[in-house]
């Protein structure tokens, strides 16, 4: 038996985890622009009040990161997790900005065992990320592989 | 007129721009990985090795905002862009390793102005990078928020 709480057969379709918080700061949202997504809105405080986004947003490749960090930390680290084949889609809502709180929650919708690769199962998910006034800011449909119980024992 | 090389006006449906290169290495898929996505094939090359991904390979999320800063060198940050309203899919196709070089291409699908924003026009891109043995690694299809040349002038 594997130690990992979340094996490919602990997830149920239908049931839904909750994904902690996160406090957006600017520092954050600057570093990981400076690095990957150097536009103006995700460096400067002025710019992003200039911009349709209306102040200092993360890009929202940071906003997938940071959710990432939410899932691994709610349950993907202490899983039997073996990455994904991709993602159905993502929706940026509403602009995450500097002094935001994330908090969210993840859904299963369906899994099934691999044909080709029996020790693995997919599970898709659907993950919604809300600000501290509990609106909807990011939607996110994806599939995980899981590796079965056995397969990791 | 606006400075910016590209505004809403100047993509064309079918055009491909060039995305230039980027080299993957060990340390920059381990410092995002720790930050997060602390999975053990992203974060150790034996755990890597271990796993189906066959190395230490970068957290899809990586790959993504490598993604991000190759769009941006290429053309992003010399265009109107107002961010991004969601993804349409990204495919994770096979793992990008430490030591790959990615390339990449991306071409513009359709392009419309908003209905509700006139200022503004939608650009959905298709996106698809490749290692250097020319085996494609990620593709990424998404719509880009673009202000018209006479709206940023």
């Amino acid at each position: 038996m594997t130690a990992k709480t979340w094996a490919y057969e602990d997830f149920v379709e239908g049931a839904s985890l909750d994904l902690g918080t996160k406090e957006v700061n600017a520092a954050e949202i600057i570093a990981f622009a400076s690095e990957f997504d150097a536009q103006p809105m995700h460096l400067d405080e002025a710019a992003g009040k200039a911009s349709i986004l209306g102040g200092l947003s993360a890009s929202g490749w940071h906003t997938c990161a940071m959710f990432m960090r939410m899932l691994c930390d709610a349950f993907l680290l202490d899983s039997t997790s073996q990455g994904s084949p991709g993602i159905e889609h993502v929706k940026w809502k509403k602009p995450v900005l500097a002094g935001d709180t994330l908090s969210g929650t993840v859904t299963v919708l369906a899994k099934r065992q691999s044909k080709s690769r029996p020790q693995l199962g997919l599970v898709t998910m659907r993950s919604e990320l809300f600000n501290q006034r509990g609106e909807s800011v990011f939607e996110l449909e994806n599939t995980g592989m899981f590796l079965t119980r056995e397969a990791a024992a």
